[in-house]
């Protein structure tokens, strides 16, 4: 048996160990682990390439981890959730979840590749790098792609369960880490960067008994309003025009 | 009968009608007509805002789209279906199926606000309007909550299908509108307008036979790299290399 059929043989027995389920169609597992420069060498290779799993699979991932932190953190806003999720799922996250699936040692990659990958394990594992600054998306995209495909063979539910399991153990850690940054300093940052200035807030609108006011907040750039938002609060009402103006990005 | 109450079944009565399906728990769906400006002028309703659930409905939506045009379009790349799905789902477009819902109809929502909204619709209905420019998130953020709502209530696949029956008439004529702008002529706009100049791309590694080879390219802007990309031709790699560096925003 080829060496290549040999490595198929050993990916499909490690997922259906690993995930504890019984694999239907195992076309679905080969693509996720295919990167694009493997097909360079293995002109007989006989699927494609992983990205088209890959953008079903970071959907599967949206939805598996937005319903885990829904349920785990009932007292969250969607103003903490969003970025919690964010943090979450990020493409160095994503790099350490498929370090903790062994993944690399699974994938059919170029030699090339294969070397930078390492290049940024070593890194990964080395304390004095600073880990923010780590660039490698062959790992968090070919996670996403697994995770398409368990959802493509295994359907939602059993994607989800997969997925929770593995995120219970990063989401304590990410939760400390970024002690949930708010939207109105990650904006305040943005426009920093881009015009020297700060963005500038103001009152619009303020409906209710004085004693319960409900504020509308526009916030802008260079006089260009580029978003709005209301709450109970004028802290609120503000945090909400910030997160509606890093939506929509109007400032550009 | 409280005309609130009545309103209440109304809306129940409609949503199962409207999406075949036999309502569980009516509570989810109170909460996700209920905008947080409704909470002012009626301190004794029960219900939560919509925001909570419009965080998890969000994420359904993104995999509803996804595994739609997943199997719609077997032939699109990654490189076509995200921004396909981008623009299937964005404020404008989720506004649009919030009207096809009759959603405005059936909102808990303060007298302030209900106005925007209305001078909103009218704005979409008119045709000398620039639509693009509109901008009002409540009626998108509630059919997002609305989506929330029925995948806690009926699960992913009733969700998913009440979605695909949704987004099918809408996918052809969001295709045709964008005519799928490639990532380089976003990343060109976006360098133009914050550094009045274009990205640089260059290949940094190619690999194989003449015939074909396999190429790195690494874009940059300010002699700062922002991405890279890999691929069969220096075209595809250098939109790899500009969907990273969108993905990225290195240049911060």
């Amino acid at each position: 048996m080829s060496s290549l059929e040999h490595r198929k043989d050993e990916a499909i027995e490690y997922f259906e160990q690993r995930f504890k389920i019984k694999i239907r169609k195992k076309e679905y597992f080969f693509e996720a682990l295919t990167h694009s420069s493997f097909l360079n060498e293995n002109r007989k290779w006989p699927y494609n390439h992983n990205e088209r799993l890959e953008f079903l699979g970071d959907a599967v991932l949206q939805l598996s981890s937005s319903d885990f932190i829904f349920f785990a953190y009932p007292d969250f806003s969607e103003g903490v959730l969003t970025p919690l999720r964010a943090n979450l799922v990020n493409s160095l996250m994503l790099s350490k979840i498929a370090l903790s699936l062994s993944l690399d040692k699974y994938l059919f990659i170029s030699k090339g590749e294969k070397m930078s990958v390492e290049q940024f394990l070593s890194q990964l594992n080395d304390k004095t790098v600073d880990e923010s600054k780590l660039k490698c998306y062959v790992l968090a995209d070919a996670v996403e792609a697994l995770f398409g495909a368990i959802y493509l063979d295994q359907g939602f539910q059993v994607a989800k369960n997969v997925i929770v399991d593995i995120l219970k153990h990063f989401v304590s850690e990410v939760i400390e880490k970024n002690n949930q940054k708010d939207y109105k300093s990650v904006l305040q940052e943005k426009m920093q960067e881009l015009y020297k200035k700060a963005p500038n807030y103001q009152v619009v609108k303020s409906e209710g008994p004085a004693h319960q006011v409900f504020y509308t907040v526009s916030v802008s750039i260079n006089d260009k309003e580029i978003g709005l938002g209301d709450g109970w609060s004028k802290k609120d009402a503000e945090e909400k025009a910030a997160q509606n103006a890093l939506k929509e990005e109007r400032w550009k």
